[in-house]
């Protein structure tokens, strides 16, 4: 391949066309050695949440990295984020993949790289963060990579294991299957779509939504146990963390799935705290809602059959979730409102740009 | 624990008093649930090349993740290196750990961000590099993070599995045992300390010495193979690669496995170009052989008996290793010629300054 120009192709472009030639053909391959079994279910080419591992029985092995962005964490540079805090993302961020996997956590390695301004305090408590994640999802951090650089950097990776046949995939969702949703989305995305502007809003956001707000980073909750409970039957015919956002989410299941989506407006939830900064911003609270966002929900999708089965599972657990619309035919995602149907609102997370500045931007890219 | 004034620790320091507090006691942990048996057999406390979980029969599973340093990799900066060689070496880097640990790699992650100016060509040559790599060590490139950064980021984490029981750690070397590594060492540290510096010094150093101190940047080996050997019986009571320069890995060897060493110094392997750099910079050659430098050597102890089965295990597989001297009762490592004892010459990794600018430095730091 000749590049005779400088090309600077998005994110999702590069996965799909440069990335393709060196990944494609990987799911299935018998990776072992020595007379070891080890099966490749499901490498890059199947670009899930996670790669996933046949190791013989009795378990399915799966792991996944995830950095995530230090200095460019505006809310950790404007002193509203602790590094306590940002180590607790890290972990989050990490341990959401497997959970999005239906798989139960086994350890997380990090990445942590300082920069000479960050003092044994400041370290410890991103040790600190880490550490009190790994202990809330039920897991431990087992090592990775501590060292000085030019700036901190914090990457991670995260390990889970299954029963074989309960790995939960995004590509496997049909027509008629309900589409879910763990909780509330956009909670995140409106947080760094407000603090940065607050200022210029001084006092129209009570204290006790900003904190709500900022509460959403400070402590997001990967949805382990929800995943474990998709897995059983396993009732999720489909599965994937919002860690994009859940407009981005649903498009990427109806691709990796080969269906539709629609998606019922009023039944998506909203949270006040959404509405509230999406109304000051004059932007409609369902599009923030869907747009890019970093909170760890599980979108997935159920046989109808199945739903009173699911929702009983999660209920005697103390869980919840919205059925927010069903799979269709392959034909796009769209939201319907009293009859009428419009493309699903909000911003996609494109990786090209900050989600501030997506956010910032107002209307939606082409 | 308060911190009533900011003080900045170096690496190990952090790495003993500030984490320990959040890693005692990982090893041996059952991290199993849902009636799967997963034993973290040595976690982040054991402070071995990898993470050790034993899965139940009939495979141990390591996993270890290293970041790489991009923009202050100054051989990349200058040119020397290109975007393909830089994965490359993120890969091998990774795939040493699980060389080190005896295991068969079964995958890497790969976390690769990059700035808005790296184009789609240099993209996808850093992917390349890193594919090459797998390929090299029969291996695939099964995940990661890919995405957009205000520099370039390098980090991965490579998976291996092996027999249980022969997992290779630091820790079981015994008096006695002879000191063993697979090739010259210092290559890389000989590299940075030169180029950097080559203008004051032209014509100096031949073409192809130039060459031979680029390649060992531009394609190292991981020392897959070897690890695999040692593993065998085991045949090595310890193992380590030289990822942090031969005496560091000496030292932390020393210290996880609670003996001393005495290295014979005219049994040291020296390159000729690592002799050659030494000489123009005023250097002893052997400090150098033995200062930080990320080559991927494996260091090893086996006990004396061993060594004529597992030599003859390496020459059937065309691989080589020098034997340089033997373990002690504890004591500190010396350097013995002539019978002449003194500590390990050379500059240990701290990972508080960049190996450049501790070559640069020239005597040792106290």
């Amino acid at each position: 391949m000749n590049f005779p120009e400088s090309v600077y192709s998005d994110e999702p472009t590069r996965v799909q066309q440069l990335v393709s030639e060196f990944l494609s053909g990987q799911s299935g391959a018998d990776v072992g050695a020595d007379g070891l079994d080890v099966l490749l279910t499901a490498g890059a080419d199947a670009k899930d949440d996670c790669a996933v591992y046949d190791i013989g029985s009795p378990m399915t092995l799966v792991v996944g990295s995830d950095y995530i962005r230090g200095p460019k964490f505006i809310l950790h540079e404007m002193g509203l984020l602790s590094d306590f805090d940002i180590g607790y993302y890290l972990a989050a961020a990490n341990i959401s993949d497997i959970a999005a996997m239906g798989a139960t956590p086994i350890g997380l390695l990090s990445v942590i790289r300082y920069p000479h301004e960050l003092d044994d305090s400041g370290f410890r408590q991103v040790m600190a963060g880490i550490h009190q994640a790994c202990t809330d999802f039920g897991t431990l951090n087992v090592g990775g990579d501590i060292g000085n650089a030019e700036r901190l950097i914090l990457a991670g990776t995260a390990l889970g294991v299954c029963r074989p046949g309960k790995v939960l995939r995004r590509d496997g969702a049909r027509p008629g299957d309900l589409l879910c949703v763990t909780g509330v989305c956009g909670l995140l995305g409106a947080a760094v779509a407000y603090f940065p502007k607050r200022d210029s809003f001084a006092g129209r956001i009570p204290a006790d939504v900003e904190q709500r707000l900022l509460d959403s980073w400070k402590r997001p909750r990967a949805r382990v146990a929800e995943g474990r409970v998709l897995s059983r039957l396993p009732y999720a015919t489909s599965c994937q963390d919002t860690s994009d956002g859940l407009k981005a989410t649903i498009e990427q299941i109806m691709q990796a799935s080969n269906v539709g989506f629609r998606v019922i407006e009023q039944d998506v939830p909203v949270d006040p705290a959404v509405r509230m900064v999406a109304e000051l911003m004059n932007v409609e609270p369902l599009a923030l809602t869907m747009s890019a966002s970093s909170d760890f929900h599980l979108a997935f999708t159920i046989a109808a059959d199945d739903l009173p089965a699911c929702r009983a599972d999660f209920t005697e657990q103390g869980l919840d979730f919205h059925v927010i619309g069903e799979a269709t035919e392959k034909g796009g995602a769209q939201a319907v409102h009293n009859g009428n149907s419009r493309p699903l609102p909000g911003v996609a997370w494109k990786h090209q740009k900050s989600d501030i500045s997506l956010l910032a931007a107002g209307p939606p890219e082409a």
